[in-house]
Formats: structure tokens, sequence, C-alpha cells
């Protein structure tokens, strides 16, 4: 299949290369070529001529892009996928009732079946958001590797182990399967939480990082309780004590990061370890502002994650964007904080190797072809300024034309290909909430 | 002109009044009727069957709501719209530096022609995005005047007033005027700012407030350095200089509200003031966050604004809902602080009661038909647990299919009956900026 994406600006988040026009060739699921037009053309009064070089090409399809962006899809470094299911189902209420009272007790009732439907659903949301890759933690990565498989969207697993569900004996067995099912799927170790975990259980899975010299990634330091307890515990912050098992000597990250001291950044920055950051969901559960600005500045690679639809709750990584920034500006007292283009590049860049796709992070040849296409002729885009700028503080899902990964076109101006069609995914989707509610 | 709008779900947003399936009759620029279906059929399985009175009248159009909601049209209740001339041209800079030697200068440059099609393309925007109304401050009220008369959309001006720019008389004279001047404009007295203003101006200005027992609204303790500057001068916080003065005796408010003493809070409450919040600017300059939820207890009127596009850099009331809570539940340290209905309430009723359309708070026999019909089909939108907690944390520009101004379609399915095209305001937008760039 040969897809040629002609007519276009092309944002390739390579470093310092700004938008040019040109086009992009797709073959299977990578990208054959990038191609620029002329100089003099670039931003000014549409995309210009392009080359006429590939005339002799036999086209499987040519898209005419109209002068629209192409870029990377955004990459969703950290969410819980199936947790549609309780969207806006038990918002406003204080976190421990929320988590003990209302999310538990579902997640207690949710069978095989409507975790794959909710999911499908997720995907849904996330295809029509320009969302290509997502780094998904849940109770049964089986069943989301399988809806990543049908729907055609990129996935890495983590596993969400805790002293309740899982064990090291199966992360150990879904690590090894999931890391050979083919192209859609990577596998991260990892676990819930320290405070979900016993210390023997997170030796055991620092002792599983050791034997695959493998990253290890966990929410962590989300709140203030969070450190408290484990410092009451163990006498250490959660990344220094994490740390002093060797959790983290072959790198690996963490969700939310908000609560770290100084010595826990610099371990961090020493170890490259991900900071994903998820500012939708960390206003909305009140529980603070991760400190992007300080650990963009010291070097520690931050991504960007919705976290799950019960928190936040949609899925959508223009919302997270505008958030990064916004907050940190507030955060620093200063309105130059973070500017859009290092933004941009942690929803992008930074989210696909966190993820493990270090081949879907840019456009270039030779990388995977996850790619989509930004309609500039809203009016929010207006006028073109600048397209960063514009995508950050101001772009939205109605921005987002076609969403292809590895090649397959996923979405595109809201039709979806993924497989079952919204009206199947929402009535199934009702047909499992009777069973549940 | 008479329309039928069938098989909807409807929120009015009368207090205490949950979603419920029925229809919305208009006829002219008003509300006919809004009638409801039989109880049983609520929220589950579609909006259910409907009345079958009304099937006598002769309809000019029927519109098959599909299931999908109809509520009131959101309220801007505080924007610069033909700023969009500078979205994204200079972010990402301290405020000085951007106001001083970016849009100032800019600014200046400005003619008639420019500011009227780059408030056309505002316009674009708010329809696009679910706004029925603005409440609008720019350095010519005529031309924005011109443009919701040409465009439809409904508009209360306010003067900028200040040292620099118009005078006392010139407001009378437009007061006057432009309260005059049909259904879609109002004009309420104003100025710039405490900072822009000399005392012998704001206290001319107290006067006209006093003559029209008309209330004033102004930027208002957005920054800390307004306060202290203010404070060095006249010895009083901004509020309490300018409420003994006279200002605030027949009403009015502040944009932003920021930094208020308990004092000031508590004469916001005893006035009635208005406190117009602008989250996503108030972010992004790096200004601080309005304490939202400790005004809403006290039982001070809160409306929400984008502020202009060079500040925001959008003009989407979506994002600032989801922001007027998020930020509600991070600043309290409270998950349930502000919830979303309040929110809401704030974004439709409260600003339209602001901008001096009490006649289009809710939707009700005989209100103003100023309304819009939401996409409860898209997956953001899924399942259907709540929908006013769907709307405010999980909706986008997306979800809304049809905006309809005093009777009149001013968008459906990203189809614009606004006089001109996008194409043609682009263009034109286009050639403005070749002119001042």
């Amino acid at each position: 299949m040969k897809i040629r994406l002609y007519h276009a600006r092309i944002l390739t988040m390579e470093e310092n290369r700004p938008v040019f026009p040109g086009e992009i060739w797709v073959e299977g699921d990578k990208i054959l070529s990038v191609r620029e037009c002329e100089p003099g053309e670039r931003l000014k009064g549409g995309a210009g001529p392009c080359p006429e070089e590939g005339s002799e090409i036999r086209w499987d399809r040519e898209i005419d892009c109209g002068g629209n962006l192409l870029m990377p899809g955004f990459k969703d470094a950290h969410t819980h996928s199936p947790m549609t299911f309780l969207r806006s189902y038990a918002d406003d209420l204080p976190l421990k009732e929320w988590l003990q009272q209302k999310v538990f007790p579902m997640e207690a009732k949710l069978d095989e079946e409507s975790i794959y439907w909710f999911g499908k659903l997720a995907v849904l949301e996330y295809v029509s958001g320009g969302i290509t890759g997502i780094f998904d933690m849940y109770l049964r990565p089986d069943v989301m590797a399988k809806v990543a498989q049908e729907t055609g969207i990129r996935c890495t697993l983590v596993s969400g182990l805790n002293d309740f569900t899982s064990s090291i004996e199966k992360q150990e067995e879904e690590y090894i399967h999931w890391n050979q099912a083919g192209p859609l799927i990577r596998y991260r170790l990892g676990c819930h939480a320290e405070y979900t975990c016993s210390r023997e259980l997170l030796e055991k899975l620092a002792a599983l990082a050791e034997k695959y010299r493998a990253p290890v990634f966990l929410h962590l330091s989300e709140t203030k309780k969070e450190v408290r307890e484990c410092t009451e515990r163990y006498g250490l912050p959660p990344v220094k004590f994490l740390d002093s098992l060797g959790l983290f000597d072959y790198g690996g990250g963490g969700y939310h990061c908000i609560y770290l001291d100084q010595e826990e950044k610099e371990i961090f920055r020493k170890r490259g370890l991900y900071a994903v950051t998820n500012p939708a969901s960390n206003l909305k559960l009140a529980s603070g502002i991760a400190s992007v600005t300080e650990y963009e500045k010291m070097g520690i690679p931050v991504a960007i994650g919705t976290d799950g639809a019960a928190s936040n709750n949609c899925l959508d990584m223009f919302k997270e964007m505008f958030l990064v920034s916004g907050l940190a500006k507030y955060q620093e007292g200063d309105a130059s904080a973070l500017d859009a283009e290092k933004v941009l590049r942690m929803a992008t860049v930074n989210g696909a190797r966190a993820m493990g796709y270090a081949d879907a992070d840019v456009l270039a040849e030779g990388k995977l072809a996850d790619l989509i296409l930004i309609d500039l002729q809203k009016p929010n885009m207006q006028p073109i300024h600048n397209i960063p700028k514009n995508l950050v503080y101001s772009g939205n899902k109605s921005n987002v034309i076609l969403t292809m990964v590895g090649g397959q076109i996923l979405y595109s101006d809201g039709t979806y290909s993924i497989g079952s069609s919204p009206e199947e995914i929402y009535r199934e989707c009702e047909k499992c909430l009777r069973r549940i509610l």
C-alpha cells in the first residue's frame, strides 16, 4: 500500500526544523519519504507547489492535504482506556470517597467484555482527537492488546501489578508475550504504585527489571498523602525508596510526579526517567501541579498523558497541552515559561520515546507512519502567525481531519475505520453498563 | 418564521430542572414553547417520543435533533473580539514586553477595516463553539456593533475609555445610541481599568453612572502590580477606591478580579457586582487564579469570559469552563469544590445577566431564542451518565452541531450563515495583516 499525502504544510518535530511546505510518501507502515518544496513558499499563501518527482510511482491513494498541516500524532503517555465507563459517573467528590465508594466497587464488577467495549470507546476518542499511540495501564492488558490490534491504534501496555491483582510471574509472561505480538503492541514493566505494593513485591519487580534490563513505570508521587505515608513506612519518599530497591536501574519513569524533592528530581535526571504529567486529572482531583518547567530545564524528559476518563473526563491531548503550558506559566509567575514548542515536543516525541516507540517520534524517512492532518482553515487556527503556538494555545479536537497509524487511516473527516462503528460501540457499552450499574 | 426543534434532550438551565426529553418551538426571535415529553423516558435510550400537539401548526422549518441536547448558548462575558489579529503573534513573553513591544504598537496600526474583518473572524469562532452572546470591549464599539448586526450574534458593548482614547462625552453618546440600536446590541458604561484612567476621568464616569443609574464594568484587580500601584496612588486597592468614587453605586462588575481583599469581596457581594473570570488568559499571562469558589459561596455572581485571542489564544467556552472548575478544585485542595452545574450556570445564565440580557438566560417561553444543539453521539459524550458534567469536564467545540441567536441559525453542521463565508473573512484578514505587519 503506497499513499501520497501532498499539498501539505509539514511539521516533522525534528529539532530546529520549522514548518515547511511539502509532501509525505508512505509505504506499508513506514514513511518512505518526506519531501520539501522549494524555499520562499514557506507559510505564506498556502503550501505552494510541490516536487514533480513521484509522478512515475503508482499510488494506491493520493490525498490532497489542501495546505493543511501534517505532523506526528499525539502520544497519550498515561491512560486507563476502559475507564471511559465511569466518565461523569462520580465527579465533584473528595478523592477518597471517589475512589473507595465509586471507582473500586464499579471496577470490581467489570468483566472482559466490558473492558473490551469501553476500551474501544476510548479508541474512538483517541483517533478523532489525533492520538496515535497510548501508554495504557489497566486490569487486563490482554484485553487492551486485543482492542489495539483490532482497531489499529498503537499501544504500549504497562502492568498495573499490585498486592491484589496480577503477580510477578504473570507480568513476566505478559512481558515476553506482548513484546512479540506485532508492531502495534509493546509492553513495559511496571506496577500500580508504591502504596499498593508490598516491599517484597517491589523487590521482585526490581529483580525482573534487572533480569531483562528493562525500564519500569508506575504512578508516582501524585499526592502529598502518598509521599507522607511512604516516608512513614520506609523513612524515604517514593522515588528515593524505589530507587534504593534498584527499580529504576534500567530507566523508566513515573505518572504524575507532582511531589518530588530536589534529590528525587536529581535521580530522575541522572537516570533519564520520564516524568509523565497529567494536568487535567491533577486539577480535577485537586492533587497539585507538577514542576514541569523545572524538569524541562534540568533535562528530565517530560511526556503528557490524559489519565483515565473517570478523573479527567476526556481523552484530549489539546486540553492537556494547553494546561501543561498555562499551569507552568502560572506556577513560575512568568508568562515566558515553557513555550508552546517544548510542550508540543512532550506531547509527541517524548511520549513516543517513553512508550518505547522511538521509531514513532518524528516524521522522517524510515519512521513509522503515525501522523495526523490538522485543519488550519478553522477559525481558531487563523491567522497563521505561528503554527506550533496555534496548536498548543488554540487547537482543539475539531481541528483533526485525519489520523493515520502505521500507514492505516483510522479516522478521516468524521469517519472511523477501526473495525466497529461508533453506533455499535455505544450500543454494546450501554449493554455492558446495564449489567454493571 | 416558526421553527420546531424536536426529538431533543433539553437542559433549560432553570434552577433545579434536570435534563428532560422534549421539543422547543421558536417564533421570530423568541421561544414560543418548551414542551416536555411524558416522564419515564428521561435520559435512557434516546429522547423518546414527543407531544403530538403542534401538528396543526405550519412550520417554516422542522429540525430533528436526533436525541441530542438543546441548551442556552454560552455567553462570553469578557472578550476583545478583533484581537484575533494577534493570535499566536506574540506569546511566551513576559507580560510587560508582550503589551508594550507587541500588542500596543500593533493595535496602533489598526484601521476600521481591520477591526471589522478581525471581528468577523472572531464571530466564526464564537458561533462554531456555541457562543451566542459576547460582552465586548475594544477600541471601536461602533465597528463591533456593525459586525454583530451583520453577523447576527448578540453583543453587549462596553466602553474601553481611558486617558488616551474616547471621552466621557463620546461614551454618553454611544450609551444612548447603541442602547436604541435594536435587539442584538446593548451598551454598558465602563472604562479600560483604574490604571489607565485619571481620578478625574473616573469621577466623570461615576457621575455618568449616577445620571443613568447604570452599572459600570472594567478590568479590575487582574495583577498584583495593579493592586500595589493603585494602593500607592490612592491609599486604597482598586475596588475600594472605585467604590469610594461611587462608580459601583448602580452595580456593574470587573473582568478578572483575582486580587480582592475581604472588604472588597464584601463590596462585590453587597452591590451584586459581577466577577467575570478569565482563567485561560490568567494562566497564560501568569496573572493568577481568581477565588471563584469563595465568590460563589458568598453569593457574588460569577460569569466567564475568554478574554481576547492575543492572550488566550482561542475563544472557546468549553476550555474556560473546564479551567474554572479544575482551578477551583486545585485552589481549594478539594475535588468536590465548584461542581459542573455551577460552572455551567456561570457560562450561560450569569453571563447573560451581566450583559444586560436577562431575557437570554434560560430556555423558557418568551425568552430570546439563543440556543445551541450539542452532539451527544461523539465519543467524548459517551456514556451519558450526567450531561452537565459531560459538558464541563469532557465537552469541546466539536460537540456543537447548531447555534441559534434570536431565532436565526448562524451555524449548523460546519456551515456558517453570518453574511460572509470563512474563505472571504480569511482572505480579507490576510489583506489587513499585510497592511499592518
